[in-house]
Formats: C-alpha cells, sequence, structure tokens
C-alpha cells in the first residue's frame, strides 16, 4: 500500500520550523507496512492544499495531513477539507465537551476561539486529540484515504498512536515492508565501505542497503519490499550476523541505538554509576543522558566546568597545569574526570575539554581540538580528538566520542 | 521568482532521518527575494526523481536538490542528473586534486570511492564543497535552473552560502518578499489571539499575518510579496512596534530572538555572570547557554545535580528539607540555586528540580512539577509550574522557564 505526507504551513516553506512530523510519520507507516512514495509540503494557500491532494490521490491510497488547524486565522486546512470533500462545518459534540474540561481545567479561558475548534467538515470521522484542541479528521473516498491532524508533534503523535494506525490496519490489506538498521560508531563512512565491501557484494538482490551517516554515527540499513517475512526477517537477522563479525568494536545495536542508550544499558546491568565533568560540551552530555528515562539510576549529576575557576574550586584541577598546559590538555581533563568521580562517589566519570569554535583556536590547538577523560576505579584513561565541524557538531561529536570512550570501556571489561 | 525544493533519499520517506536541509534553504532563498512553492521528498529511485524534477520545473523557475551524493552505491542522484540533461560523467580535475588534499590532510586513505567523487556530468557548472567530499553541480534549462548538492547539512550550507547565493543573485531577477517574525513567551497561541484581535484586524490588507507556536514560544510573522521594500519595511516595523506596546512582557525579539539569547545580551551589557544547577532539566540549560558561541564571557558554569548526594554534598541542600520537603520542593529550589552561586562566586544563579516524566510523579506531585528559583544578589525568587507534556518537552519547557525568570528580572532591574 502506497503513502504519501502532506504537510501545509507558510512556516515550512520559508523554513521556520523544520518538519519533523514527517520522519516520525515514515517511521509509524513504514512499521505496518505501508511504503511512503512521496512527503509534499505546501503553503496555507487553498491552490496549493487542492493541487497537492489531487497529486497524492493519483500515485497514493493513503495520504496523511499535518498542519493547518490551530484556532487563529491563518490556519485554513478545515476550510479548504470541507470544500474539497463538497461539504461544510458542523460542530462536534464531544469534540465541543473535551475541549471545554481539557481547558479549563488548565486555569484557562475557553474562548470563541478554541470554541471553533470543535466544528469538522460533516461526514468526516472525528479522530480524538487527547493532548490538544485540534481534532484528527478521517475521510474516505473512492476506496482511498485522508486523513487531517494537527501539526503540533506530540499532539499527532497521540492522535496517530491511539486512532490512525489500528484503524489503518484494519481498514487495508497491508504488503509487508521489512526494515533492520545497524548503527555503527567511530568509522568513516568510505573506510566502513571498504571494510565490508566482500559483505555488500554478496549480499542477496532482494535486500536492499542504505548508509545513513549523521554527526554521532553511520547507520546501515537493510531493506525487503516483499517476500515470506519470517524467511526475509531470519536472513536479515543473518546477515547482520556476518556484518558485526567485521567490525566488532564499531557495531552499536539496531534502530534507535545510540552511544548514549549502550552506556546507560551497560551501567544498569553492572548496577554502577557515572558522572560528567564537561568544559566544551557545556552540558550536552548530561543533557543526553538525563532525555533518557530513568536516567537517575545510574547518572549522579555533573559539573559544567566552563570557567577556569570552577575547574580549580569545584573539581580540584591543579591551578599550576592550567597555567602551564592550558585549559585543553591532558592532565586537565584527568583532573577534571578525577574531580568529579571523587565528588559523587561514582564508579567512572567522564570529562571533556576542547575548543568548539568557532574563536578561540590557536596553531597548536585548532578549533576542534579536544581532550576527553575517562576516570574508572583502576586507572584514567585519556584521548586527544580533532573535529573539523561548526561548533554545534563538534560540540555533538565530542560528546558521542566521550561516551564511546566509556561504552568501549564496558564492553572490553566485561564484568 | 518561485523556487523548489527536491531532497532526495530513502532514509527520509522512512523516517530515519528529519530533514533539516530544507527549512535552511527556505530561510536563505526567502532571504535574497525567491519564493519557496513545495517541498518535495523523494526516494532513491531513478523515476520518482526524474518525475519530481519534471513537475518542478513545471512550477518554478529555480530547484534546489540536496541528497543522493554519498561515495556509497545506493546514492543514484548523480548518475540520474547526467541521463536527465543528456549527458555522462566526467571527471573534474579541481574537485580531485581538493578531494586529494582533504582526505590525506585528515589522516584518511584517498580510495576509489573517494575518487569516484570528482566525477560530474559533463556541462555543469561544479561548486566547490570545502568542507566534504561531494561537489555541489549547477545545470541551465530553458532560463531555468536546477542546482544538486550533498545532503550533509553543514556541507551543504557552505556551498549554498559560499557559491548558489551569490550566483543566484546575479542570474535571476528577484522579486523582493518580506517577512519579519516578532517572538513572545510566556502566553497561549489562543490567550495572544484574542489580546491582540484589535491589532489583527487593523493590519493593513498588503501584509499577511501567520501564529507559528513551538514548546519555547509562539511566533508571529508578517508577510508582504509585493510593495516597495522601504515602505513595507516601514510599515511592519511600525505594526509590531504597535503589537510590542500590547504585550511588552511577553515581547522577546525579532527572527531569531530566543530567550537564551536574551539572557546572554542582558548579561553581557551589565558584565554580570550566571551559573545553574540543575536536576530535572538535566544539563538543557547549560547545553543552551554554551551552544552559543562566546558563552564563557558570562556563563561560569553549572552542576547537574541528578542526585540527592549531590544536591547536599556540591550545592549544601540541607538534608532535613530534603526528607521534609522531597527535592522538587521550593526549599530545594531555593537552597540549589544559593548553593552554585556560592560556589560559583556568580552575579545570579538559576536551579531547577521537578519531575519530568514518564514516571515518577505523585497525586500530589503530578509529572510536569517544576520548581525554578533565580538566586540575585539581593534576594531568591522561586516559581512553580506546571507542564502537561512528553519528558522532552517538559524539560525544553522548564528550561525556557527558568531562563525567562532572569531575563524579565534583568528586563524589570535595568541598571
Amino acid at each position: 500500500m502506497l503513502a504519501e505526507i502532506i504537510t501545509i504551513g507558510d512556516e515550512i516553506l520559508i523554513g521556520q520550523i523544520v518538519d519533523t512530523n514527517s520522519a516520525w510519520i515514515g517511521q509509524q507507516l513504514n512499521a505496518i507496512g505501508a511504503q511512503v512514495v512521496q512527503i509534499t509540503s505546501v503553503r496555507d494557500d487553498r491552490r496549493a492544499i487542492v493541487e497537492a491532494f489531487d497529486e497524492a490521490f493519483g500515485r497514493a491510497d493513503l495520504i496523511l495531513v499535518t498542519g493547518g488547524l490551530g484556532p487563529t486565522k491563518d490556519d485554513i486546512t478545515k476550510h479548504t477539507l470541507a470544500d474539497y470533500f463538497g461539504t461544510t462545518l458542523v460542530r462536534d459534540q464531544a469534540t465541543y465537551d473535551h475541549l471545554e474540561q481539557w481547558i479549563t481545567s488548565r486555569g484557562m479561558r475557553f474562548n470563541e476561539l478554541n470554541q471553533h475548534q470543535a466544528d469538522v467538515p460533516a461526514g468526516c470521522t472525528v479522530l480524538a486529540n487527547r493532548h490538544g484542541t485540534a481534532p484528527g479528521m478521517w475521510f474516505d473516498r473512492a476506496g482511498k484515504v485522508l486523513i487531517s491532524m494537527p501539526g503540533v508533534p506530540h499532539e499527532m503523535k497521540a492522535i496517530m498512536t491511539d486512532e490512525v494506525l489500528p484503524r489503518l490496519q484494519a481498514h487495508f490489506q497491508l504488503d509487508r515492508i521489512i526494515h533492520k538498521t545497524a548503527i555503527t560508531i567511530g568509522i568513516p563512512e568510505s573506510e566502513l565501505a571498504l571494510r565490508i565491501a566482500p559483505w555488500e557484494e554478496a549480499l542477496p538482490a532482494s535486500l536492499k542497503l542504505a548508509y545513513l551517516p549523521n554527526p554521532n554515527n553511520i547507520r546501515l540499513r537493510l531493506s525487503s519490499y516483499r517476500g515470506d517475512s519470517k524467511q526475509v526477517t531470519a536472513e536479515i537477522d543473518r546477515q547482520f550476523a556476518l556484518l558485526r563479525e567485521l567490525i566488532p568494536q564499531h557495531f552499536l545495536g539496531f534502530e534507535t541505538a545510540s552511544v548514549e542508550q549502550s552506556v546507560a544499558e551497560g551501567l544498569k546491568e553492572r548496577g554502577e554509576t557515572l558522572s560528567t565533568a564537561e568544559s566544551c560540551t557545556g552540558g550536552a552530555i548530561a543533557a543526553r543522558l538525563t532525555a533518557m528515562a530513568g536516567a537517575s539510576a545510574y547518572f549522579l549529576g555533573g559539573v559544567v566546568a566552563y570557567s577556569n575557576a570552577v575547574k580549580t574550586d569545584v573539581l580540584g584541577v591543579q591551578a599550576e597545569d592550567l597555567e602551564q598546559y592550558g585549559a585543553v590538555s591532558q592532565p586537565v581533563a584527568r583532573q577534571m574526570a578525577e574531580g568529579i568521580r571523587r565528588l559523587t562517589g561514582s564508579t567512572y566519570a567522564l570529562a571533556t575539554t576542547g575548543i568548539a569554535g568557532p574563536d578561540g583556536g590557536t596553531p597548536d590547538k585548532p578549533v576542534g581540538t579536544v581532550w576527553i577523560a575517562l576516570a574508572t576505579p583502576t586507572e584514567t584513561i585519556t584521548e586527544e580528538r580533532h573535529f573539523w565541524e561548526p561548533r554545534e557538531q563538534n560540540i555533538q561529536r565530542a560528546s558521542s566520542a566521550a561516551m564511546d570512550l566509556l561504552r568501549k570501556y564496558l564492553y572490553e571489561n566485561c564484568s
């Protein structure tokens, strides 16, 4: 079954927001065996919206639309939908009651604009929005389906999960598409490609390989678009087991596997703990660890040691070493890691000190120079790394590299 | 002049990556007066790519394409481009020389896959890629232009800035589109809409207003698509000045204005400093502050006090208060802020302690409950907030709310 996604909103076309909805919807559709063949973003413009609907109906069986359902005047999707399907807006009482409760319980006024959000095109199926004010709407047309949802990501996600996906599975006879993605870390794309070339050459024709690089890792995806799903899954697993043997130290796991997740799992399994002392990464390692629910089980806390005074006074870095070697140096990284480990009593500690850029580089220590340290109960390991990217990516890469140092240590020192 | 953006890659359609390129390109094109009318994402599939090219050439004068130029076999854009423009691949010596230098200077091997990246369709104009291995390519066709760039965001951005934008300005006679966006904070969308309704009603017909909500703020964009640019700019400025009078305490600034930027500017102007003590936000405030270049001028550092032991031992929170009131409480937030301020000697300190979710809520303190504290030289201000969202948004909102507390303090206590 072929699907398309249409996102509506001037703010997308002039680049004021990044469309993150489409990626999430694409993942969900794939998981139930629907193949997304196009994603289209159009303006808050009646003609552009209608044209996009027409073209998508020509190519696909299912069209998921997000955006343009807010309470304000620039959001025209609902009126356009009513016209498109030859109907008019009517008040939906269940939505009205939900809205009134939802808004007043938050201490806000149930004003006229909110009340209009209970109006929907007659004849559509209303999809309840647990997390917001604009409901989703399901339209049938000659065996095909168009679904409109609000653009606010967590509202759209709840409607998809609660209403859209179960109904789609019941409504369509779906093909079975299978994707599985292995996550690698610490090896550049072209080196990886050469290293695994014999494996890639020997892949069966029914499996399609894709390389997906990002600042933290290279992902390798195998896809199958037909065939018996049990056999295909087994073949994909067999191929990835062969791949893992080729690059054991670079193989992080599957799908959403990340270095922080890998570190979290390793620590939880061992009942061990971590703390952080961050200079150039400025809290990014702590933020990535604590973005995962349950981080308090293994993450005790950390210090963002941006100034030298915090490095000496809180972490106990020697002022002489700061003076002699500079803040971006092996001794300072080492003392930061050992200092925060002492302070928190954690099993391990990670430290970073470097020059994220764009300023602050010297011929000796150019922008992108980072010292990383891992303090363990028995030793402190340090590493010098060089990144060549803008500030944001340098911070991301340094954070990943620090966590990867711990991941490899946990892997090599199995308890 | 009408433009379209086409992003190529299966990884986009199955949702494995979020397309952030289109938003950035949209911003740049708008700034030079090109109007983006559609963004289309298609698979790594020759027919889908060719169809997207044909349709875009039918609607627009300029087509910017990203993706599918990597060194590996799944990237087919370059071959498809050669066929589409009826030509073949030839080696570009300047690109070859750059590649060899770029790769070997990074201690990597200049392998065959990298060498093939110097092959381009004959007749195109090569656009140098300072930051990577795949060059951009400019194709002319009957007065219209198609430009292909790699999908890696910082490589694409450098090619756009260095090569594409200056060439486009020289090549096209561009209309003048003007957008200006005001950023508000601390007021829900429907309340804002009612509060400013008289202003909105009185806007001239030539200006289009859009509401752009996100987890940190609501943005209001005024757009003009024609008219004398000096007059239009003056009228937009006049309208925003009126708006500012309606909501002075919620008006953050323009365009990319963010609460962290506003705090940073306020502190730099006053020569004052900040430190942070974060529990539920887990380093997100520090990470947002240090993501901005030059943060060391005002940000001394912080503590991520995830465990109670770090709260007591490092920040000096009273164990009795933790026991009596719990970690998520006014006294603990207050002592965290005062503790980090004492430890670092900063002018101000911000602290957060709360329940980000999804677990850890109680009837008394449900998920989303956050205490925020601001310690200043003369007083400590605390605030209890409730957010109703998933973990990630609760962390974002709590971070923004904490920084907004300082922003308002700086605004109300002008030196």
